[in-house]
């Protein structure tokens, strides 16, 4: 008799994303630039910081377990009611339990070949199958595809980003509410918002838009500058909403997380002056691509996925190369979008850093081969 | 086809302790003390708080995944490897990961009747069956039993808390050491260790003691006043530790919660210092219960059971009536523990509030009848 279950012996001890850490360590460097992971550089509001410092002082005492103020002031914000709110330890964490709550050895899910890996671990985590629908040639998710193939393998789970990470790519609101109406009614639509902050209106439906089998995931570690603070949140109907209730760490999101994420709500004046910073670090980025010869996606996120007019190896060789010269970024794993590089929005002067580092890195390795 | 898994469906959306949050708007009150929870209202060390609020600060950026500064402090002073721990969002959180690794569907787990009822949460959560020892006559769990039990019926999990939670009892390391001994060797002996860093040391068998199936869980929570944060961590030997990697939320330990906690351990003075005012409280504690005319119970822990002399309806009622005079204390779910209720270390003025709401409840509840 094994000690652990035959499902865990069989997976991988792997890590969905090396951190810019681990790589420090690994190659016995310091980043001067952190432009990997989508985070915000510009950090929270003020008013965040201050919250913090205030619950650290308190964090002797567990954090309100029902996330009373927190979830009221979601609700508020968004025009909906708290039971229409979970709220857990990043998009991570929520999709860890919602796959808990869904899928079954053997169940089915579906997503895009190259989408949110973190998903993907934990599906194989609970010992669902993943099947994969390619990217649109022009790189963006395929809803049409998507659908065809959740109706024809009635999925738990389809998997949507909009706007999409690792892309950038967006699709309109009426594409999602069609996405939304085509989903299967035993299948869950899993609408990963991460970057709604960031997008335009006119890509969202409205989030009071509920069905039994929609569930959409909001976080404070994007646009609001708080990924290392760990709070996040999910919207769907209160049938849906209250499963988490079942399985959640109840005390899991701390006391500093729920004051900040709080604090950040309330200052929407200071998400619209970011998302400014962001929208002139996009173009910006943008920019340093072209004058680099290299073809920047269109973004609604807070990073540019830059096409490096080559394969998987020449990007791997040219991020190698970008990441010796002390500026972290990542990029796609998996065919055909591995032939881009990802760079998070930063201040001018990271910006600098990584585009001295790129036109070094491109000297370095020389130009793709056409191919 | 229903959405969620037949298990989850079956599952009540629960709460495994209420919190005093949800106490207060239910009341209408504020509690003047928070003494329900075995927080420590002594708070953390000053270096924790300056660390924390440099990392918040930090915030915009994930937390390490691999959390390589903590883990690499917890291991030098424990004098273990760092392939022996892995770091989680509180025991809870560890707990939740170790059952997802080792319990399917009616598979059986072993603890005691009335021991941690999160513990109890997630073995339901996976679809386990919960197999119950009774505590000793002397209100300690009851290793002998717990043994027998264990033998009999092979389950993929045992529990056993040193020292105990809700009674505060203690065994000797020598009993913990037959525990380790006799736990079948397709059983993992789950040792919660969440009071050590207050138990006298003869209590705890040395850390580096390993066995294949010995897994013991350390915490932030306690003694280190960080219980808002979150942080934790499991001890065992290398190939258990790694299995928690497979399914972890990798970036779900915040920046500020490893920040914190590296400072914490190297203020080691500061941990001495609590540890003198919590036992000077628990003193206390057991001086206003007899003075109650009422049995405190030894305690190796942050807290004291307090014997009410009566049943589980005089016990409830009294905690009631305390609760109302605004101070939070908690009892025990289960008979016949739930003759107890259970009250945290506390500073000087919190305890007063305490006995004074104690001796008012009694003159309103009356005292117990004798049976």
């Amino acid at each position: 008799m094994p000690l652990f279950t035959d499902l865990a012996r069989s997976l991988p001890a792997t890590v969905p994303f090396v951190g810019p850490e681990a790589l420090e360590r690994q190659m016995g460097i310091r980043f001067k630039a952190r432009l990997g992971a989508n985070e915000s550089v510009f950090g929270p509001s003020p008013k965040v910081l201050d919250a913090m410092a205030k619950a650290a002082a308190e964090s002797w005492a567990y954090g309100d377990p029902e996330q009373y103020a927190l979830k009221s002031a979601l609700a508020e914000h968004h025009g909906i009611d708290r039971a229409n709110i979970a709220i857990g330890e990043g998009i991570d964490g929520l999709l860890g339990l919602l796959v808990q709550l869904t899928v079954e050895p053997g169940d089915t899910v579906v997503t895009s070949l190259g989408a949110y890996p973190t998903f993907n671990y934990h599906v194989a985590g609970h010992g669902g199958t993943l099947d994969f629908v390619p990217y649109r040639s022009d790189d963006h998710e395929d809803p049409e595809a998507l659908i065809a193939r959740a109706k024809a393998l009635r999925p738990k789970l389809l998997y949507f980003a909009n706007p999409d990470n690792p892309t950038g790519s967006v699709h309109d609101a009426a594409v999602i509410e069609r996405l939304i109406a085509e989903t299967p009614e035993e299948t869950i639509l899993v609408l990963d918002e991460a970057y709604s902050d960031l997008a335009p209106p006119s890509a969202l439906p409205p989030i009071d838009r509920m069905r039994p089998n929609l569930l959409r995931f909001r976080t404070f570690s994007k646009a609001y500058g708080m990924a290392g603070v760990r709070v996040a949140y999910v919207v769907g109907e209160p049938d849906a909403i209250v499963q988490f209730d079942k399985v959640r760490n109840h005390f899991g999101v701390s006391r500093i997380a729920q004051a900040g994420a709080l604090a950040a709500l309330e200052d929407q004046a200071y998400l619209e002056a970011v998302t400014t910073k962001i929208a002139d670090a996009r173009d910006r980025l943008a920019a340093i691509a072209r004058r680099a010869n290299m073809t920047p996606l269109p973004s609604a996120t807070n990073f540019v996925a830059i096409d490096c007019g080559g394969d998987g190896d020449y990007a791997r060789a040219l991020l190698s190369a970008v990441l010796k010269r002390g500026v972290f970024i990542r990029m796609p794993g998996v065919a055909p979008l591995d032939r881009m590089i990802r760079v998070s929005a930063g201040r001018p002067a990271d910006l600098a850093l990584f585009e001295d580092a790129l036109l070094a890195a491109i000297d370095q390795v020389g130009r793709p081969k056409v191919t």
